[in-house]
């Protein structure tokens, strides 16, 4: 990066409905804190978004705020270069979000797979609400709201870049460019943790989900649950490779390449049993949790330093998007602030 | 009034699309200029509203802000006691809207008849913004966002009341009462005006309106173009009352009911000529735009004391928006400024 030249923006953020997990960590967090040189990053506690199918439980979304902005500090997120938001706290997304409602069908909005997907698993066929219904919009004003060039996301998640970038597509064509930028998507190196049992992701709604500030006592036994891929299994049959959780975890918290082919090696010849995988994987969760439950302990001890950290984050947020917004409706010759009031007090 | 009593809160408002028009004067700017001292009436120029269904053309909407708030003054409304509110001068209905849309289901919005109607009126069956399909939930939280106790609705506009109270319910259920008000519609006395040919609305987008600076002119040739109701009657013939829109133009304009009375009675009975009505309502309507034109002029000359009216009424607006939006986060645990950051600069 030379002088002169400024840092490539990217969004990302989490739905503030539990305290995060190890699947947050190896699917976005890591590399969130690996990225935050090289990028200026916001990080949005995206409050707003978990309320569109949270409205009847207010209080799982803001007991969680805070919480989750201990979990970014804990992990790693410095607070002095990432920039950690509230959703809620952003009206210019508001704003931005109605604008932008205008430039999209509400069939589109229909077909969205991934809603569409959503309305199923959360068993909400009967009653959809409106605001969910809509939340992929809002997330565009999310994304085009803080400038971003690069979103980090998952595979299932194409159909949130097009829709960015066809409204993007469509502003600049309807009213000039320059306001809005077409983003690109970030896609990460590790798939996604599958839970212990191996049947699905982990969730926190699901409640398969190892915390962040687990206990050695809890790692222990989630290790233990986790699925060696077969049951009954005696020591001396072979082991399995291929849906075992247990091995999974280790190519993903393993950093002894050669020391982990080496035990797949012996492990699928027989001879092996599950307790030595689980033996080798459990020192390596301990030693990747226990410096985030420390930082965690500390942190809760005085909550202003989170505080503080997430307040100034979330009033630079607020100045890039208004910054965004005026621009927004420069382009649509509708801020009067600027043109019709300028001068009047 | 008793001294201490608060006003009861009046909303309306109109999407800034053209100039107002004489069906505008009839269906409720008239009554506005009445109810302004018994009532604190704020009066919102809805500008997000008309973009929802001229995205693509949003000079139509910016371009009338000023001549809607110039049409409002030049016809009686004092700013010293209406609030003249631009709506996208004020975020906080933007914010209020998100919440509210989470507390309706996507199935109701869809089946409002007055969206569906006019989905059908404007041609937009093949491509209709996400932000259209959204604005009865928009035009909720206006509602309640300036805590009106009532609104003035035409007869078609119960489905707007229905879901404003249904959506106060809702709220009041899940997070207590006291932050929004349930809302009662005021029907208007006059019913709307019919177009000169009679057969549809007077409408400024059908292009069949007396604009309310309209010449002397332009009003003789409005009232020679209304249609009596029956095509080729001599003078002789008995005249007709039903379907005769000079005469509905009378009932609208002509305060001396009893010289109205005999003049039709003599028209039903033949040998009264078209002219004879339109010559009684001339002078009317030109009595009437007359003095709203001559103060539109006035106006215009200098348009800065508008612009400070509407800035003035739409700050008033933010303040009171403000209020009620911070007792809707309140009641929802979400109002992070004065909870979690009480205190954090």
């Amino acid at each position: 990066m030379t002088s002169g030249q400024q840092k490539k923006i990217i969004l990302t953020g989490d739905r503030p409905t539990g305290q995060l997990h190890l699947g947050h960590y190896v699917g976005s967090l890591k590399s969130r804190v690996e990225l935050q040189d090289e990028y200026e990053v916001f990080i949005l506690i995206a409050d707003m978004q978990a309320l569109t199918d949270n409205a009847r439980t207010p209080e799982v979304v803001s007991s969680n705020v805070l919480e989750v902005a201990c979990d970014y500090i804990a992990a790693g997120i410095d607070p002095e270069r990432t920039h950690i938001v509230i959703q809620s706290m952003v009206p210019e997304l508001a704003e931005l979000y109605m604008y932008l409602s205008n430039l999209v069908g509400v069939g589109r909005v229909e077909r969205n797979p991934t809603v569409k997907a959503e309305i199923q698993q959360k068993g909400m066929t009967d009653h959809v609400p409106a605001g969910f219904f809509m939340y992929p919009v809002s997330q565009v004003a999310d994304i085009v709201g803080f400038g971003a060039d690069l979103v980090p996301v998952g595979d299932d998640q194409a159909p949130m870049l097009e829709l960015t970038n066809d409204i993007v597509q469509t502003f600049e064509s309807l009213y000039g460019g320059g306001a809005l930028k077409p983003i690109e998507g970030m896609y990460p190196k590790v798939g996604r943790l599958p839970a212990p049992d191996g049947k699905a992701k982990m969730s926190k709604s699901l409640g398969n989900a190892l915390h962040l500030d687990a206990s050695d006592k809890q790692i222990k036994a989630f290790v233990n649950s986790l699925y060696p891929g077969i049951d009954g299994r005696q020591i001396a049959d072979p082991g399995v490779i291929d849906g075992n959780v247990i091995l999974t975890y280790l190519d993903a918290f393993d950093d002894d390449a050669d020391g982990l082919e080496e035990l797949k090696q012996r492990y699928v010849k027989g001879g092996v049993g599950d307790s030595e995988l689980k033996k080798r994987l459990l020192p390596r969760l301990q030693a990747l949790i226990e410096p985030i439950r420390e930082k965690r302990i500390e942190l809760n001890k005085d909550l202003n330093f989170v505080k503080q950290s997430v307040h100034k984050g979330t009033m630079a947020g607020r100045e890039k998007a208004g910054r965004i917004l005026s621009g927004v409706k420069s382009r649509m010759g509708i801020n009067y602030a600027e043109t019709l009031f300028k001068g009047i007090a």
